[in-house]
């Protein structure tokens, strides 16, 4: 088959390689019908993370089309169409147990296009099939199901439910990219009064106001602050939500929040932040942070079939699979590109 | 009336100073049976509490007789026996109304001994009487009773129940001072597996055993990660409470607690605190602050009177409430003479 694969720092190509084969009796073989690539792809890319050695199979999101199963896997058949989580999950550890997926301590969590071979190919194998693919109900398309992989996850259970928002709260999201807009939108969910996006990009801004942001601040020309404070008498936001992965922006949501409020950081960090407890001691606060677990897919799946989100809108770019390597050249130019996600396709 | 009086950085005195009088309608005139002295008080002493103004009589710890009420108490009347608390609530603005008394915002909050005159003398106005004291039900001693005017329900709610402690938990307790004692007396509560305490002096470890704790470390001979490690199967406690009030014990917390694992600060901070994002981000932690709000006293009344918390034990040193200088000397040096808290009785 043809995949892209990591070849080190810097490097990627479309290769032949060997088809994936059914290893463990929990295995699935899924034919990729759709793809897409992630900002931490981007990472990988980079060498930031040392974990992906050369010859991976770079992708942890994926449609698809079941192909093979181990002789263990019983709620999936070949020709079953399915969602494949980034989060692969034993399904049987303690973690996996308390639906902490994420955490999964008998050999899944984020592995895959990381540890393991993953979905930016034609056929992708994933363990743990039964607890790592969900059947996807007739009548979805491949570009709206596919954001179920990763980011509207992600950004539901990690910013919106994590961040506990309530039916008009005051909520800042600081980082309008796809993870802070699938906040915007998961945000929705739940009535809030106002929500704020903040990003240094104007064309990002305008983009949350199409997912549901009704004020948007651009920090290079107001003060976030001072805008808050306009809108809560002073307090600040109950709830901030941080989708950038960078202590600047993290401050600023401790800055954000009102006494009593939270702050839920779904940001990819490689640094540490400074954290004011000088300030915050007295303000009963709650941070959280968090890898997603994948609970809520079931959840979104039903609020893809009701229409009550239609996160399709994310895809902005189309391409073949086989054009992969131009998709990355549009998706690591976002600023200049508009590219939000880009669809690959089989 | 005699009171101890705040002159400045490093400077008090017991003096003579005119009887408080009731000045709004909803205070009350408390005559002081018995008071004590926190860890705060000192660092008003040495200056660190800039609001804290030269004339002020300190302390915010009390138990008392109802001397007399303004017209619109309604629920305790003259020679009623009450706790104060040391946070006091208007019960009228949005935080009071959400029990998030110590975020006062109607002229409440920790104001006794602070911004107003406290407890530490004869008698005391305690505005707010209504939603700021509690009535003693008959049979419960001063001493007992005393704690819950600041350490017991710090400890249980910004500690303990904030941290979210469940049956067969592993708890972590930085700090075995008053306030980690308290933590360690509340955790108690809902039976964790194991309660390790870490504190650098071994007569607080002594204390610690005392009240309840399973296991001690004192991190200058142990490594608290190793023993925890050896308790959790490599994972970490699943809650750590910090009861220090320094960036390095905060850090530590943020070190043992496992994935999914909860820190619960209610240290006084006077430093930021390193937040090692760049580890944690992935790891489904909560941090969670907070000042008291005293929501918990019924509940801890309630204990007392069942005989499950026995908080009497905390007095290790007793005064009559003229030798309050005395009291400071001992109490300041607690590391020499052993005190945890110090009676001033009438």
């Amino acid at each position: 088959m043809r995949a892209l694969v990591y070849h080190g720092p810097g490097q990627k190509s479309w290769d032949d390689v060997p088809d994936p084969r059914i290893v463990d009796s929990t295995d699935a073989i899924i034919g990729v019908d759709a793809t897409t690539i992630c900002g931490t792809d981007l990472h990988i890319l980079k060498g930031d993370l040392p974990d992906t050695t050369a010859g991976r199979i770079l992708g942890h999101e994926a449609v698809g089309t079941v192909e093979a199963v181990g002789v263990a896997v019983t709620t999936i058949k070949p020709g079953d169409r399915v969602v494949v989580s980034c989060v692969s999950a034993c399904g049987r550890c303690r973690y996996c147990r308390e639906a902490r997926y994420g955490q999964c301590l008998g050999g899944g969590g984020w592995i895959l296009g990381y540890q393991i071979d993953g979905t930016q190919a034609e056929f992708v194998r994933v363990p743990f099939a039964d607890t790592s693919t969900y059947l996807i109900p007739a009548g979805l398309s491949d570009e709206a199901v596919l954001m179920l992989s990763d980011i509207l996850p992600t950004a539901y259970e990690v910013g919106v439910v994590n961040g506990g928002i309530r039916p008009g709260d005051t909520v800042a999201i600081v980082g309008a990219g796809p993870i802070g807009l699938s906040a915007i939108m998961g945000a929705r969910l739940y009535s809030p009064s106002h929500i704020i996006a903040i990003d240094l990009a104007d064309t990002r801004l305008e983009a949350a106001k199409q997912f549901g942001a009704d004020v948007t601040v651009n920090p290079s020309r107001q003060d976030p602050a001072k805008v808050i404070a306009g809108l809560t008498d002073g307090l600040g936001v109950d709830v901030a939500i941080e989708a950038v992965g960078i202590a600047d922006t993290f401050e600023m949501c401790t800055r954000l929040i009102r006494p009593g409020g939270h702050v839920a950081n779904v940001g990819v960090h490689g640094k540490p932040a400074t954290l004011h407890l000088e300030d915050l001691w007295t303000r009963n606060v709650t941070i959280t942070t968090g890898l997603v677990d994948t609970w809520s897919t079931p959840t979104l799946l039903k609020l893809l079939r009701t229409g009550q989100l239609a996160p399709e809108k994310f895809i902005t770019h189309r391409f073949g699979l086989d054009q992969v390597i131009d998709a990355y050249d549009v998706f690591s130019r976002a600023a200049g590109t508009g590219a939000l996600k880009v669809l690959l396709h089989k």
